[in-house]
């Protein structure tokens, strides 16, 4: 028996297992590759992969550490006594040798996959395996089953309400924040629109980001109940809702392993708002050459995927395929798209007007989700919406509903970045935009990011600032200006060529 | 700038960076997942998982701390300034993602992931993600250029050799070390034989863990090369050699995801032996229901694509299928195979008949690389060298000069596994007996393992024993005996059904 012992060390969800290179319970001077070890003592065995310290301070031969993650999840106080064994192999990763070797799998194989990513048996490498080996390869029922597994067993009840709406739109395309507009809109018609958001994984800001800005998103699925009650319309962040974990940990990974493949996607965000109560669910799936979708076959294919998962799931959906071909609105970033999202609602004379043409498209289709109104209405309902101001006031109770937070500024650090030739933006390559603002500091840092000043079709004079870049701290304007003199993601064709 | 120290913890090949929660340089409060980070100070920038600690004993806000491994590779004394920044993916990672997508990689592609790989910079979800995605679609082109990308930088040169022999059995068989004895006839006829092998992985014994019970295993390259101008055969663990990085990362991740495809075999084999500057090499295919390779197409395959390789490598390649349907010999794990080894080298009575005629017909395909020899000649030598006692004489003059270890005891908890009809054995599940001996402690514990006391084709008594477990510790026994009730692992047709 060993001695437990917290280590504070945090390791974004994986267990982790401290032991002391003469443990008393375990050779450990033999091991020379990662071992998975179940720790047994609390309720619950939990498992975790082991590391070999060789201070005693830090972890003693008689103890048995665990990092912030493991410690949790055990649920014993420090001094409790602890044994452990070798943890086998999860059975379940027979599946996805079963997946490689081409194989269709079975719903009951998708579920005891997910328990076992839930349950923290899979290491970040084993899930990687996974999505790997299931990415290309997955049947319309196969993606039904997998998003099934990942809904989980929280889930929010809206009983007062027979319509619960929400979008989602596919990244890619930086600066699109319809959302926060949408449900202004949305609410102020009426319908309940508990819109959860995500924080930037890859991109320069995420819906909750550029919101975080304006008002607090961090809420319990109480308080969201509460807030819809008062307002009809909320925004919040998944992470204190604690809905579908296995989406959580699957985009982590995808987020590391650089690799995110439709049918994950798909899976994944109808298991999300499955989760979240949702009955009627607009997606957006932006085309461009440089978006995360890049022809309108591909989104054609995800599009008939997500309908067929969406029916069978019992969720309605209307997946609309929009232009991603350059970037919506100005301002990228979570301050400056949040400008750009108030100077719509204040229907500002220098309002982006593509943030607010998409953000009315899209917002009269979720409000025909209501039965009562007519075909083809919605657009003019959701325009009026916006013109007569109701749209403002809604931001304005949500908000007020949610609670200020303080102010960030926009980036100390500013650099213009010029045309190279007289002529008219021909491309902007959302890709390149996105990596500079990443770079900057977008992401993790409010106040960083890119402001644009001409778009596609705009005419430019050579040495015309064509954007500028805001950053934080000295090392991100560094790394942003370092690749941005390679490329700036602006296609000029110059006037010459034009006159020819 | 922060001030680097040194947390000592090894983490198995992955680097990690540790900052405090409030580090003066970086804003970790808003990371909700696994971030990668470069650190810069050293000669060369390193690449490291990052961890949060909460506990300033541990990391000061001020502080920079790294893991073993990381400390290591930064090659800086603590106290050193250093600074950070986000690293971002790795270019190689496009080479995965157009492997996932179906294509054929390029040679450049696998030199650029194996590069990645070897310098830390993918973690081990990387490594998961490129093993899964590669796995079942490679072409005999892409193995070798993985399998010349593998090769490394450190290669072993035999200048006054002009054969360097080496033999490799494929797993999946129990007791299986038929290498040994090769190594000390064919060492006896005269040829080099710089035998490298490795530790267990996942079986119950590598053939360095054999040979450790015997003598001392652990030399680097210059140390080998006296060894086998003393003696002209010798038996070492790859460990110090420190030959060949990528296999062994590669072969870390395979055993934790326990996913390991055909041409990861292939290459990984072809990789290290060129590595080792073997010139001529035997590879071993034992095929049965549960061994590894479990089909004759399978393992006609696999020759193929080994002939393929090594023909373009230029290494000597002589590839033998042998039956893989049962254990060779009676020991089962590092004390009890090394008994095996020595009573087929004193050509005792009671030595394993089948280990010992493996041998020979290996070993005589081995002397066959001798071109003095005529064809067809190789077994009827080695079987003189062997029954002559040179075969064992060579082994006493190896022990003695790579040194006496202290002898390791077999298990002291022990029991006897009887046969639950009588009749006679039909079938022994390679798969369950490795299972078996791995939960008792073997590949962990030299004294741990199984002794063989009936073989297919033996009867056996109801109530006879059929095999002895041996384990070092009550944890390990335990675990052994949860499993063996449920299943022996040895099929028996009873008495009744063979006369009837």
């Amino acid at each position: 028996m060993l001695t437990l012992k917290h280590l504070p060390i945090a390791s974004f969800n994986e267990n982790i297992v401290y032991l002391n290179r003469n443990c008393a319970a375990y050779k450990t001077d033999d091991i020379n590759s990662l071992v998975k070890i179940e720790v047994h003592g609390g309720i619950k065995t939990i498992t975790a992969f082991l590391q070999i310290v060789d201070d005693e301070g830090l972890v003693a031969p008689d103890e048995l550490a665990l990092n912030d993650e493991a410690f949790k999840q055990i649920n014993l106080p420090e001094g409790a006594k602890v044994s452990l064994t070798l943890s086998p192999v999860p059975v379940s990763t027979n599946a996805i040798k079963r997946k490689i070797a081409g194989n269709i799998l079975t719903s009951a194989e998708y579920s005891a996959i997910i328990n076992d990513i839930t349950s923290k048996k899979y290491s970040n490498m084993d899930i990687a395996s996974f999505l790997v080996a299931s990415g290309s390869f997955m049947s319309a029922p196969e993606v039904l089953s997998l998003s099934e597994a990942m809904i989980g067993e929280k889930v929010l009840h809206w009983d007062n309400e027979s319509l619960v709406v929400d979008c989602h739109s596919l990244g890619g395309v930086p600066g699109n924040k319809t959302d926060i507009i949408i449900t202004a809109i949305v609410g102020a018609y009426g319908l309940a629109m508990p819109k959860t958001a995500s924080h930037s994984l890859t991109s320069c800001a995420g819906v909750a980001d550029t919101m975080g800005v304006l008002t607090n998103v961090d809420f319990d699925a109480e308080r969201l109940k509460a807030l819809i009650e008062e307002n009809r319309a909320a925004i919040v962040s998944y992470d204190k809702l604690d809905i579908c974990p296995a989406s959580r940990i699957i985009s982590n990974v995808e987020r590391q392993i650089g690799i995110a493949q439709q049918e994950h996607i798909a899976a994944s965000i109808l298991a999300i708002k499955m989760a979240a109560g949702v009955t009627n669910l607009l997606i957006d799936i932006p085309v461009g050459p440089k978006s995360r979708i890049k022809s309108a076959n591909e989104a054609m294919r995800l599009r008939k995927l997500m309908e067929f998962v969406g029916d069978m799931l019992s969720i309605d959906i209307d997946v609309v395929i929009t232009d991603g071909s350059e970037p919506i609105g100005n301002g990228i970033g979570a301050v400056l798209e949040a400008r750009d999202v108030i100077k719509v609602l204040k229907n500002s004379e220098d309002a982006p007007q593509d943030l607010r043409e998409k953000s009315l498209f899209l917002a009269g289709r979720m409000l025909e989700f209501d039965p009562k109104l007519r075909g083809g209405q919605g657009y003019f309902v959701a325009k009026e919406i916006l013109d007569s101001g109701r749209a403002l006031e809604m931001m304005n109770n949500i908000i007020k509903a949610q609670g200020k937070v303080p102010q960030p500024k926009i980036g100390k650090l500013s650099r213009d970045i010029t045309a190279n030739a007289s002529g008219v933006i021909e491309a902007i390559d959302n890709a390149r935009i996105n990596k500079i603002g990443v770079l900057a500091g977008a992401g993790q840092y409010a106040g960083a990011g890119i402001d644009l000043f001409k778009k596609v079709g705009d005419s430019v004079e050579q040495g015309e600032p064509i954007y500028r870049i805001y950053a934080c701290n000295s090392t991100d304007f560094a790394f942003a200006n370092s690749v941005v003199d390679a490329y700036t993601g602006y296609e000029i064709v110059s006037s010459d060529d034009v006159e020819a």
